[in-house]
């Protein structure tokens, strides 16, 4: 956790596997690339939920399997893997922060209203992607077009990213911003005026479907209940073509002692049983639109999400 | 703060008043009662938002009234009005327990289902009460019943009432219980099976719709949509056939650094600006039923809720 944010995982696995070539113990390149597939195996394992870790060594990987192809001396190939890998990982890093601010474009341009008061949860800022952020980065940039006036900021318990973040990059922006709990969403969005909820993903399934921070499911069906637009926004890496739905997507389960206790504070008798599923699911259905860096897919749906990845449209 | 849960603030409201009377400097009724009554607003602006503080202390002023038409020594008269309101607050107190135990009665039998799992907001058992509880009340003997087999605990942020009281009450009676953030109820709904959720109130409004501890409307909207039946159970001191509807009930704003700090250890960056309403108000359009010591309305609406009040019905 220490790295957290599916766009930013993804940048962070693909430079695990630079750091891993460039392991000066190795003197022949096979040795090496079995090192460098272990240790892909090893970051893959990190986090189950967010695709873009195996998008993003799955992209590493192929460079490895070009190389090979070609003939070359043991030094010389041992030096190719490292520049090519390092090159890759370059290329994903600027092609993340890129996209962050062509999402940051297009959903800002989608808002319709200006002076909105927009809810967020979870952190999807510069903290969570290479730079500007998915749901952060539309909101960051609608900010400064005069779209956006007020944040409200979910605390996102367990782990309180939106407290711990979110609340700090928007003060770093200064973007008027209150904290709220994650129970109070209902409550401001029936007695006051939210105009959207942005939110980030970490696995978007080929239906539209969206895996993202526990707490975002109970947020969709809030803003559907109000009659409130939900945006999902994240880059196409975040999307998996290889599954139908969100039933599909693995659900982390982390430890019991981030809901039972606040750092080593405990907020509940010993031995109380807890739950942490860290993510949920929300189905296409609730879902406004979903901004990515190829375009916005209004409504979401199969076949939009499948265009977004035709190459005649590009 | 050392006292919540509304009938509990009912019961203390009066024993309050009774060691107000018990003030030892007052040698005449006039001024030991201007005494009291100053006790009296003092103990009424604490909690705007649960109606048992004003029910009580009302109830506990008409007893004065009566002792004062009546012609007495003036030593007589203080110690009557000792007496008098001692032995009211005991009635307040022993009603509620009693009143406890009739709505664990009527609402364990309301359930339909063997072996369930229900979910809780905030806490309602024996520390928010008389005795017994309300919404956990009615949990604690349907588990004795077999009607319950599983609690999961909302930690109910900012205050933790659920983390730190429920939790605990639930050891207490060794009823299999999970704690889970506010966030995860949505989640829990669609992926496993939950029968019910059950509520307390802080204040019902003659229409039904009911003022409770922020994220009750949160959980509302979330067991509509789920199509899960939401239980409210509350004391009919609790109704205030004084308003219309719920937009009437003014809602305690609390503390922010009850946001963003637990207890003494930030969560948000300093200076960060939070709000706490303490309370929300769930239409009575999302209630299933409303479990009253009178008897269960199901569904609520202003016609059965006055009919609870009709002498000839009791």
């Amino acid at each position: 956790m220490n790295v957290r944010g599916a766009p930013a995982l993804g940048c962070v696995a693909a430079y695990g596997l630079v750091l891993s070539s460039q392991e000066k113990k190795f003197s022949n390149s096979k040795s090496l690339l079995a090192y460098i597939y272990a240790s892909g195996q090893t970051l893959f394992s990190t986090r189950p939920t967010a695709v873009n870790l195996h998008w993003a060594l799955e992209r590493m990987k192929s460079m490895i399997k070009v190389i090979h192809l070609k003939e070359k001396t043991e030094r010389g190939r041992l030096k190719e893997i490292r520049e090519v890998l390092e090159k890759e990982a370059n290329k994903i890093y600027e092609e993340d922060l890129k996209s962050n601010l062509q999402m940051a474009d297009l959903g800002s341009k989608l808002l319709p209203f200006q002076g909105g008061t927009v809810l967020t949860h979870c952190n999807t800022g510069s903290l969570a992607t290479a730079g500007w952020g998915t749901a952060l980065g539309v909101i960051r940039t609608a900010y400064r077009k005069g779209k956006i006036k007020k944040v409200l900021v979910d605390e996102t318990r367990p782990y309180l990213q939106g407290a711990r973040l979110t609340m700090w990059e928007l003060h770093q922006d200064k973007i008027p911003c209150e904290l709220i709990t994650d129970s109070m969403a209902a409550h401001l969005m029936k007695t006051e005026k939210i105009d959207a909820v942005l939110v980030g993903a970490d696995r978007i399934a080929s239906n539209g479907d969206v895996a993202n921070k526990i707490g975002t499911y109970n947020l969709a069906i809030l803003c559907h209940y109000h009659k409130i637009p939900f945006y999902v926004v994240a880059p196409t890496s975040t999307v998996d073509m290889n599954i139908l739905s969100g039933a599909q997507i693995p659900i982390e389960e982390r430890s019991h002692k981030e809901v039972t206790h606040i750092k080593t504070y405990a907020i509940a008798p010993l031995n109380s049983v807890a739950r942490h599923p860290a993510f949920d699911v929300t189905p296409v259905v609730l879902i406004s639109a979903i901004v990515t860096e190829k375009g916005v897919v209004q409504p979401p749906s199969s076949h939009a999400i499948k265009e977004l990845f035709n190459p005649k449209k590009i």
